[in-house]
């Protein structure tokens, strides 16, 4: 990949509530096999940054909850590069570590972020938009990667875009939008200026990291500390004192908003098959598989021959087994059936968007186990 | 219960399909706690009719499958009383078995059987009827107790009934008629001349043997020689010699149908509060209860505080949770959901009596150990 000293960042957190009871904070997405193989989101996600940079140069940060099962899965990962955060601080503390890291390991490095639980369908497209997005960053842009949208979709954020610059494909990024209504959506998909936040980020540590110092020292200044002290024997003592002092503050609030507004941010627009396999529908369509009787089977483990499945006239069924046992339904339309080993979920498939409400009133009812 | 010498037989089969996945042939209906108590509907039998015999005149006839559950649920019943069928041989072998053991015991005996997976609410009618059916019995009358029907059920078959006798209860039966269609079952219920037959039969066990002699020496033969040797040492030769050869057929086909052609027949109408719990629809009427957010919660255990049930903007949920694990439903309406440890069930309550349906296609997919 060029000269370009590049580092590849994988922030794996989230628990993606609106997949409960498949996903949960216990046994988060980017650790499913929703990807239509036995590789994980996140391993599939390492499966498609590894070939732009060594294994020396690719980063996880984590939460300790799930650092076993990352550490598993990523068994090329070197240790050093699994970054475990204490607990969860949001976005901009759990990439500005990254950021840190590889500056006291290779200063003015460029590095790139891409989520852990995300579904690329065409790799060669997202490695070359990759591609340019790091000439931007180079040259000392805050660059993201924005997805070209196929549909007003509500669920994300947007990014503003510019006039388009003389040549090349990338645009300076007027300004971060929060997720729309429907109407705005359609405007914004309408008017062929808008592109989804997909979160990922691409720059060179030194020129992030003095953005971070001047706007928010308050996170800056602990994570810099915690990032020198990462790689020798005060690192537990360091991290103990520290990080119970990071607020806790998304990165597009902390940095990319404000710098935007001074037209520090760019983007290339990218096209390669993204998904965020946000929901049950999303999961249907993606991996599911047409079943006998009406319905769609989606086998998230990526290995059962046939999964435990029967529909008798069923219409529309997204049926989602993720333990031994038998799924049967009879005479039943448009509805979501997930069964895992603690829980079983029965929903109308109009009302997926609402999972979390759910979820919440399971806490409230206490069965937080299940979360 | 005068001086007639009264036992009392409870058939402890079938295996209640139309409540798959909670009742099937390895757990059958009749010994869950379907009751509204923590007593299963086996041992609510034997409550039933304990108060009427002795427990040496109360016999059991099940199959090898369930014999230790019901020894088991049963404590109180001498073991001698236990008849175990090497394999099922229909109903007419399993009344005729108990009939020709109890005509060892006690010649000329009265016997009065009845299913062990029925419930009855009105005990002390109950207990009236069956007194009023021996009176019919021990004057020489193959008697059945038919229900007073309460709907157009075509779910169960019928008794045809003779004009009023002079005085008294008793009415002769002039036939079976198998389950009618929902208009014929419309008009029996408004002729006023039709009860639902319920499989409860009581008479003289030599007055039944002789009949059966007469029409089915075929069955009447080896469970004769079965029944000479069940008290002794050779039970275990005999049974093994003889059960197999016995032919599957059931009691009303092979006895009571063509007694009845012969005005042989009898009944006494009950109307106790009776139901064969047949489907998920009369098990939420009478057992569920009803749960915030919409929908009604069996417990089948008759135990838990607090079913794990969470239903959201749910209308007319069914939900029968037989394992610890969640149900979670968003939306659904008009739903059965049940859970158990191997298998779960989502289906439409209008498509409840197709549940057979849905098992036979489980069998035909290979999941046997589900059935």
């Amino acid at each position: 990949m060029s000269s370009t000293d590049l580092h590849m960042v994988v922030p794996a957190g989230g628990s993606g509530t609106r997949l409960w009871p498949l996903s949960r904070a216990a046994n988060p997405k980017f650790l499913h096999a929703l990807t239509g193989t036995d590789r994980s989101l996140l391993q599939a996600t390492f499966d498609r940054l590894a070939p732009m940079c060594t294994p020396e140069r690719l980063l996880v940060v984590t939460g300790t909850a799930h650092a076993t099962s990352v550490i598993r899965q990523l068994p090329e990962l070197p240790e050093r590069n699994i970054l475990v955060e204490p607990f969860a601080r949001d976005s901009c503390a759990a990439i500005a570590l990254a950021a840190a890291v590889i500056e006291e390991r290779s200063p003015g490095a460029v590095m790139a972020s891409f989520a852990a639980d995300h579904l690329i369908t065409n790799t060669a497209a997202f490695t070359d938009t990759v591609r340019h997005a790091v000439e931007g960053a180079a040259a000392g842009k805050l660059m993201t990667i924005g997805i070209t949208p196929t549909r007003p979709e509500t669920g994300y954020g947007y990014l503003r875009l510019g006039e388009p610059a003389e040549a090349g494909t990338v645009r300076t990024v007027l300004e971060f939008k929060e997720k729309p209504s429907a109407e705005v959506a359609e405007s914004y998909v309408a008017s062929g200026r808008y592109l989804w936040n997909a979160s990922m980020f691409l720059w060179r540590t030194d020129v992030f990291l003095a953005e971070l110092a001047a706007r928010r020292p308050d996170v800056h200044d602990p994570i810099r500390t915690i990032a020198r002290a990462w790689d020798g024997d005060e690192q537990e003592t360091v991290l103990a004192e520290a990080w119970p002092t990071v607020p806790k503050v998304a990165v597009e609030y902390a940095v990319m908003e404000p710098a935007a507004a001074e037209g520090k941010v760019a983007t290339v627009p990218g096209a390669f098959g993204w998904n965020d396999i946000g929901d049950f529908e999303t999961l249907g369509d993606l991996l599911g598989k047409d079943i006998e009787g009406g319905g769609r089977v989606v086998d998230v483990t990526g290995l059962a021959e046939s999964p435990p499945v029967v529909v008798v006239d069923g219409d529309g069924v997204i049926a989602v087994p993720c333990s031994s046992r038998v799924i049967a339904t009879l005479g039943v339309a448009d509805l979501i059936v997930v069964d895992t080993a603690d829980a079983v979920l029965v929903c109308r498939r109009d009302r997926a968007q609402d999972i979390k409400k759910l979820t919440e009133l399971l806490r409230e009812k206490g069965y937080v186990a299940h979360m």
